[in-house]
């Protein structure tokens, strides 16, 4: 006889065409049979929603994608609810690829722990997650920014722009904004501490640039691509340096992007170079290290938007594509 | 009473659009009067002929320009024959800025001495000049090239491409020429020493490098903008530096070529590095002496194409836009 266990679970309806819609997604119970020996049972508390995935379910992230009728793929903190393995026991948090579902079976080699001095875990999916790394990533490892440097920020206010500006006024440097809205520049400059903000909507962000930066921006955080991209490039002093992690225009299917002429990036003697945060999963431990015990001292500030029930998730995430957060987006779908 | 000296010099007859013709160039006699007190007087020797000169001739290279009327601007190799400075007798042999003609009055600051055991002066315009300081400043330099690169050079028997082959092989890199027609593939296994060569016209690129490189390309010295920059960025290897340096085709004024997707540098993990020769001009002096016993010792091949008589700089240029050169273009002015 088997077991079933209810399991809630957000499917992919149809593929979107351009932004994401809630009806392209639908809710439905994807009930799980009796788990396999060896592999390690689930339940998921939080669930992380990050710009990619729009690539994941337009099908072509990094050579992989999810299909309609799929659960969505997304990383998600879990607690074990039943294992027999003595490294995975029962009520140990994890992290893992668990989907947009509540519970998941694992094999092993498919978990991460999550630090054991992490008192909130939903952490482990903003700022000391894959967006925190990605910031470190970006402006600790690729752009070595330091004291004296001028960055910009776009998606100022979200997983990773949050982290990246913390960690850029940590190393002494000017940060600018780039955000919409008065809620979100309020956010960037009284909780993440931006020195400047600029509203993507309301100011020619050229003509803020050129104001808030007369000597050029030394580092950018390319986290959308075009036409932002092009416009801050322009505004680059000399050997100023680019890290081109993100183009949630081209998420959207909207269009591919240009990106500057060559010739600017001579003319700028810039150092550009291309960020995927999984190439640093082996610096992961370094990176929480000195983080985890930063943010347990309530030294960072987290700006997580947390959403409650796996239901909300569609929603949540199809206003994450239109810029609407005001935060590194969670879902929390357990306790 | 004035004296006057005769000086043939090559004129802008008017701008050329897109390729340059023999006849957006005319001869004119421009003669010289008295020499100022405190300046020198200079007879070329020899004079260099380089693709970016195609957008001084244009009017917009990096910020300056030569209008219609005006003596073409050039480095030259010059020997002193009226001097009232110690530090700059007549006799001694100078580099200086000295344009397409046969004399010119320079103040002091405006010469650069030429290594003094250097032979043969036209390589202080070849291998040891510009085009082999950039060659340094990108590969040494820029790509840190290294044992196990392989590295693609388009333009490949020109004066950069020339020193730039030859600084990779000395580094234990394997290289890849990009040129085109029988007579230059000869000159690039046999004179210069590439491992392996490419035709631009005759092969398909793409196909070519996934042959020739299966593992990908390291390292792209990037001379001449798209198309050659996109197809070579789509074939790195994972980390693959590129340094953006010239856009032949951009000079020649048919076009703003667009460069590779953003995205596919992140794909690529690259950095690409935008390369200006003149930033390394402090470092001239470490090039040379590491690299002047080298040539002096014939441990180094020149390639130099080298013609006649200023008369023949108009033709010699023309052909150099069109890629017809088989080595550094350099003319023999005086002796």
């Amino acid at each position: 006889m088997t077991n079933h266990l209810d399991n809630m679970a957000v499917i992919l309806a149809k593929r979107p065409e351009g932004l994401p819609n809630p009806d392209d997604f639908k809710l439905e119970n994807r009930p799980l049979g009796d788990r396999l020996s060896g592999q390690v049972r689930c339940q998921t508390l939080y669930l992380s929603l990050d710009p990619y995935m729009r690539s994941v379910i337009a099908g072509n992230h990094m050579g992989h994608g999810v299909d309609p009728g799929d659960v969505i793929a997304g990383e998600v903190v879990a607690r074990i609810v039943e294992s027999d393995d003595a490294d995975w026991p029962v009520g140990k948090v994890v992290r893992c690829q668990g989907g947009w579902q509540q519970f998941t079976d694992q094999p092993p080699e498919a978990l991460s722990r999550v630090p054991a001095a992490l008192s909130r875990p939903s952490l482990a999916l903003s700022i000391l997650g894959m967006p925190g790394l990605t910031a470190w990533a970006g402006m600790v490892q690729q752009a070595k920014v330091r004291e004296g440097d001028m960055v910009v920020i776009p998606a100022a206010v979200g997983g990773v722009g949050a982290m990246a500006a913390q960690l850029c006024k940590r190393a002494g440097a000017t940060t600018i904004a780039i955000t919409s809205g008065s809620e979100k520049r309020r956010i960037a400059t009284e909780t993440l501490g931006y020195d400047h903000c600029i509203d993507r909507i309301e100011d020619d962000l050229a003509e803020a640039l050129t104001r808030t930066a007369p000597n050029g921006v030394s580092v950018y955080f390319d986290l959308v691509g075009d036409p932002t991209l092009t416009t801050v490039a322009q505004q680059l002093s000399i050997g100023g340096r680019v890290v081109l992690c993100g183009l949630i225009k081209d998420y959207n299917g909207d269009h591919k992007t240009a990106g500057p002429h060559p010739g600017l990036w001579i003319t700028k003697r810039a150092t550009v170079t291309g960020l995927v945060v999984y190439d640093y999963e082996s610096q992961r431990q370094v990176f929480e290290e000195e983080f985890v015990p930063l943010a347990e001292a309530g030294e960072l500030v987290a700006n997580e938007e947390i959403h409650d029930g796996l239901a909300a998730a569609p929603d949540a995430f199809c206003d994450l594509m239109r810029g609407r957060n005001h935060g590194k987006v969670v879902v929390r779908v357990g306790e």
